[in-house]
């Protein structure tokens, strides 16, 4: 366990995970936490998808299935794109995936050599980066803020290209910012990538969460895009493990010999799971799952600003609030870390997400109903009566 | 899609995917096609192990695990270690994973970088080349046959070994030819290979089924080799998606964030399953499981022998009989492909597992009863009764 040239070791580990383990501990010796730290929607499967999955496993059947995903489930995939979006797909351009994870190693494994280089927004998803230099890739952060509503666009991105760009990948709603792209700068940016012959990964798994306008998927503005999704955040799958990608039709044939090298296959029964959460009288639950969400994000933003945090952009979609804590504290870490250890509540530090102006942010996830919500910001306020000098903290 | 320097453009489709879309189009037209081409155990999922899944499924909290997996399946393999092979594994080394699949993205991403070389056994598992590609790695295929059971040794490693070899994969039992590696052989080529200072990732994906001798895990010689295995052949869990590794100490840490980024986490129902699947009434089904296969096995290798096939290691483990056709036809792609046509048999052409030789090689699968054994070997008798020429086959 030596040897140097090896990408993998130049992964960082995320602070919240050392957060988590606290917490954790901290849970085994009786400490009441609140959790708003993981991404998961805390709504638990939907009854409709349990009892699909559990006749599916009942007949005793779980086998592979074809590497690309079972026709029904991609059939089923290619009509949501045509009702939600206006957009015709063919299945065979749709490969069903382990998470969405699973669906970053097979388009980002079709994408990348060594030395492709990556524009990201810097603050954005920290396992982008870490998938791009897996493959020898390098990633090219571009600072994000306010400015820009924390998305790239065409200008910033210009700005950066240059010899061995590869492309980009974009993602709204975004994580950590809960921002949503303006379609206008989706398009832009979308074309001008795909002018210069750069490739456009969009990540859209928190479609479907958005509490203002619906997201627009970037195949509206070309099928040359790849897109990623998931059912873990609007379908509520997390512990299901599935995802789903969309290649072009000139990438269908490399994707199928990727995927069966990759995955052989996604999980059999949580492919049935998918297949019914897209039934409409399941959409209409995640409809008031939406609904509810909405109402936190709502609560935890005010609640928030007036505890002296700034919410630079209000998020219009996802599980998060970008919280800039620099008025109440020097140092988001730090100040994760306190809060844990004399609030009980359990935040992820700003810096998991980026380097640029991290330092001063930490993301809160409303993953939790709102009198939960509501416990921990009483907690935080109490907390930060309590160190009025706000020296204590580091 | 015109990039050059991707690695996985240089993957190669597997021959049997046509093999088994053709078999699939024969079935649509209503041909009845005896399936030996696929690796799948036959078997249902044991009804305990579906009981296990339903009511965890049931409770409706499918969320995310910790990524290196549920405590308590990692628990649980420990002690499955220390009673099958008598050899000690902390649980902290033990990481679950979606499938060996994602067992094989784990270590390859932990041990690889650009232009590592790693030896590998031609004929051997076809993915393993791609794996080491897919990470910048160069595979180094060594030419194995009946000569040295079909196995790599310290030998046949050490006339390959020079700069940038990184180290080896071994398989035992092996895919194709289920030719069990004998425990000095592997003792002598895992310390050569680690006195280089090269890893040893040893794929045990096929222990349990073997048919004489016990397997010997490579952790009995070796604490710094790195094991890959699965819940999908000897447990017969396929579809479920479930495997395992076990690092070394000192790579427990980055072996914890590669899993993070890579997977999130393997399914959460699947892991349930793979603790029922350890439970002591559950490993006595399975060796009823294991006993039908043996006899499985001895029927198709007499049969294949009588139809002129020359098996030239008899399979000791796995699912498979690796069996030289050159007696009977020039070709194994063109006999593979005749035999479906004319006889309705599927089989895998040996090409899909390397160069050497594989040409006269084709790869049966005794995943089905024996009676449809049966069915399938008096097709392939009264298809070459038909062809005495062989010319006809190409």
């Amino acid at each position: 366990m030596d040897s140097s040239d090896v990408p993998a070791r130049a992964i960082a580990p995320f602070q919240v995970m050392e957060i988590l383990s606290r917490a954790k501990a901290m849970e085994r010796d009786g400490r009441d936490i609140v959790h708003l730290e993981i991404g998961e929607p805390d709504f638990p499967t939907p009854p409709l998808v349990v009892e699909a999955a559990v006749s599916f496993i009942r007949r005793g059947e779980v086998k592979y299935t074809p590497a690309s995903g079972l026709p029904e489930l991609r059939d089923a995939l290619a009509e949501y794109y045509r009702e939600r979006y206006g957009v015709g797909v063919g299945p065979e351009r749709i490969f069903v995936t382990p998470g969405a994870s699973g669906g970053f190693l097979l388009v980002l494994g079709m994408l990348l050599g060594p030395g492709s280089k990556v524009a990201l927004a810097d603050p954005g998803y920290p396992c982008y980066p870490n998938f791009v230099r897996l493959f020898g890739g390098e990633p090219c952060p571009v600072p994000v803020d306010d400015a820009t509503g924390f998305h790239l666009n065409a200008e910033s991105v210009r700005r950066l290209w240059g010899e061995r760009m590869a492309g980009t990948i974009i993602s709204s709603p975004a994580n950590p910012t809960g921002a949503t792209m303006a379609m206008p700068v989706m398009k832009e940016l979308v074309d001008w990538v795909h002018e210069r012959g750069g490739f456009v990964v969009s990540d859209e798994i928190y479609h479907g969460l958005e509490y203002g306008e619906r997201s627009h998927t970037a195949l509206e503005f070309s099928q040359r895009a790849f897109v990623v999704n998931s059912f873990s955040k609007y379908f509520g799958l997390t512990g299901w493990r599935l995802g789903w990608v969309i290649v072009p039709q000139d990438g269908v044939e490399l994707a199928e010999r990727l995927a069966q090298n990759l995955f052989i296959s996604a999980p059999a029964a949580s492919q049935i799971a998918g297949l019914a959460s897209l039934r409409e009288d399941n959409l209409q639950e995640l409809e008031r799952r939406r609904m509810a969400l909405a109402a936190r994000r709502d609560f935890l933003c005010e609640r928030l600003e007036r505890l002296g945090f700034v919410v630079r952009v209000k998020p219009q979609g996802a599980l998060y609030v970008f919280a800039d804590c620099s008025q109440l504290v020097p140092d988001g870490v730090a100040f994760a870390r306190a809060l844990l250890r004399e609030a009980g509540v359990a935040v992820t530090p700003g810096t998991d997400f980026g380097c640029h102006e991290t330092q001063h942010y930490v993301r809160f996830c409303y993953t939790a109903p709102i009198l939960r919500l509501a416990e921990g910001m009483d907690r935080i306020e109490r907390f930060l009566r309590r160190s009025p000098s706000r020296v204590g903290l580091v």
